[in-house]
């Protein structure tokens, strides 16, 4: 009878299982740390020796393993498997479950996966990973270690932990996805100005580089190297706004272009205004000019009023202004410049980043010789 | 005794339902569906009367009704209870459940929203919204129907629902967040060249509006009309690249001069690249001054050759050149422009995309009337 008190305590417990995992498959949007866990956790599920999870490519028809644990992993990712081939191509192409209790004796069995893992396979249950919409991959347990077979009970509860599964990897996917839509986005800006001017795109990367050495050296969090690296690429965004003939003048400006090129940083916070940046970077991009003592532009800001980021990017920024050959003018040499930068450390520049900026540019040096 | 099979059949029952509305949970990205969702559900786990839900502000530490189902909603949304302040208040501070059986005994207990709603609360039952680093608000169950009062089992229940419900809300707002940034990021590069051009940003804006109407005149679907949209915003930001001697020169284009400013199409999907954008998207933005027959520029495509976002960007951005205008010379009439469409439909432009943007020109001027 299967409804006796020990078999309903068993599914309780089960179940109680499946809803702890499920927490920590929908916790998880990284899609890598995703199917590595999923990976894990499947043995767990259904008591079974070994597990594999293969991902649909939708445009080959194919399905690949984008993680196989183990040493034999590097094998594994070579390997590509037709929809429609096979246990696994089988499964996906019919999107039901299939068990297979004995290998030996099912035409679908290949042993190419066995042969290059070293692996004995006896039988095997096999589920879609499936979502509303999709089959996003198959999920495999290899030796019930149980039983020494797969029944309808462990297809019940592997189908269910795929079915969280599969929608947590579409996620975890159109996340991944939104993201580098994101991040192409910025990248478009920066192409923009690479459009208009090459220097400008050209400084832009050389002071995204310098920027985040000074705040690596600085030892900052993650996250704020991350909006450091995003202000240091939309800093000149608003340089699109300068008239050509004052932003390429070959020669030194006029007050009145001075006044006109002075307008760049205000111009860059107002083009990036509709990205909703956190207000570090917003700071940073706009204050990029300012001035410790309080000299600077647009704002006249001045000490702990200016964001950190804002100072690194300032000094970055001066730098690499300094050294860089322009038609009108030869680069100052690297010496000269930091002689410079150490001049005017405490009265233009933030101290502590002048001196992380020259113990990386020291290191660097050195790596050289 | 607890185990008894009874109590264990009923326990599968409620953790099977618990999985099943998990499955649902995470499937819905979309905030206000998953909110809506999850206060349906809420009854149903705990057998209440009624449920609320209410989500944190993190900055005002305050706790809102994102939504309110029935007719007293618009009455709940004014409403804002401070951490600490009354049963969901002190939820929130002390992310810890609470069970208060008799709300007149308990001196936390605020008539308000029963006075707002006209509704009696005898009993509540209120869990946080928890996730690994955060509490994103909580949630009520009111006057049990089952027992009369709300016990342990219910909490249970209740927090498991609540545990997987605050990831899901969790991970739709992360979701939100970042299709905002990038939709921002996309409103930048027009911003950028509002920098450089206002006449173009104005362009840039009608076009859209125009190609969207045709769209949907032509019953698209949403995903095309979103396709469209994004294809109109972006299609002269190779303009950026133009040289302002050409691009606003106040009179005819010399030969040289066109053939710099024929290069924009190009120029604007090269800017775009790194979106990756879909590639109907692409396709609309290098092609929409191509002809359909073939003499167009940059690749001289005809035809089926060109996407249907082509063809319609097209009719809409030749459109608006034609009646905007220009420092040189005066826009044409409405009447005389469409007159131009009709000439060249067939030949220019694809008759079917003429009629439709017709249509919609016929239908807005009978409005005005």
């Amino acid at each position: 009878m299967t409804t006796s008190p020990n078999y309903l305590e068993e599914r309780v417990k089960e179940l109680t299982l499946l809803l702890e995992l499920n927490k920590i498959l929908i916790s998880t949007l990284d899609i890598d740390k995703l199917l590595n866990f999923i990976m894990k956790m499947a043995n767990r599920v259904v008591k079974a020796e070994a597990s594999s999870l293969m991902l649909l490519d939708q445009s080959q028809q194919e399905l690949y393993f984008n993680i196989a644990l183990g040493d034999k992993g590097a094998q594994l990712k070579e390997i590509r498997v037709k929809v429609g081939e096979g246990i696994a191509g089988y499964v996906a192409a019919h999107g039901e479950s299939l068990i297979v209790n004995d290998v030996t004796n099912d035409p679908r069995f290949t042993a190419r996966f066995d042969t290059a893992t070293h692996f004995t396979t006896k039988n095997i249950l096999c589920v879609p990973l499936k979502t509303k919409n999709h089959i996003v991959g198959v999920m495999e347990a290899i030796n019930n270690q149980d039983k020494g077979y797969f029944d309808n009970e462990h297809q019940y509860l592997f189908e269910v932990f795929a079915s969280q599964a599969a929608i947590a990897i579409e996620n975890a996917q159109l996340f991944k996805n939104l993201k580098e839509a994101y991040r192409g986005a910025i990248n478009a800006l920066t192409e923009a100005i690479n459009a208009k001017d090459h220097y400008t795109a050209g400084h832009v990367d050389r002071v995204g580089e310098y920027a985040m050495a000074i705040g690596q050296e600085m030892g900052l969090a993650e996250e704020v190297l991350e909006d450091i690296n995003q202000a240091s690429m939309l800093h000149d965004v608003g340089k699109i706004g300068i008239p050509e003939s004052v932003l390429n003048k070959p020669g030194k400006l006029t007050d009145e272009e001075f006044l006109i090129m002075k307008t760049h940083p205000v111009v860059s916070a107002q083009i990036v205004k509709p990205i909703g940046l956190s207000p570090h970077i917003v700071n940073a991009i706009r204050h990029h000019h300012e001035r410790l003592d309080g000299k600077g532009y647009p704002d006249g800001l001045k000490g702990e009023e200016l964001f950190l980021e804002a100072r690194i990017l300032c000094v970055a920024d001066s730098y690499d202004a300094m050294i860089t050959d322009r038609p009108y003018r030869k680069g100052l040499g690297q010496e000269i410049a930091i002689a410079e930068l150490r001049k005017n450390s405490g009265t233009q520049f933030d101290p502590a980043v002048v001196e992380a900026f020259i113990k990386v540019l020291t290191k660097a040096n050195n790596m050289h010789i």
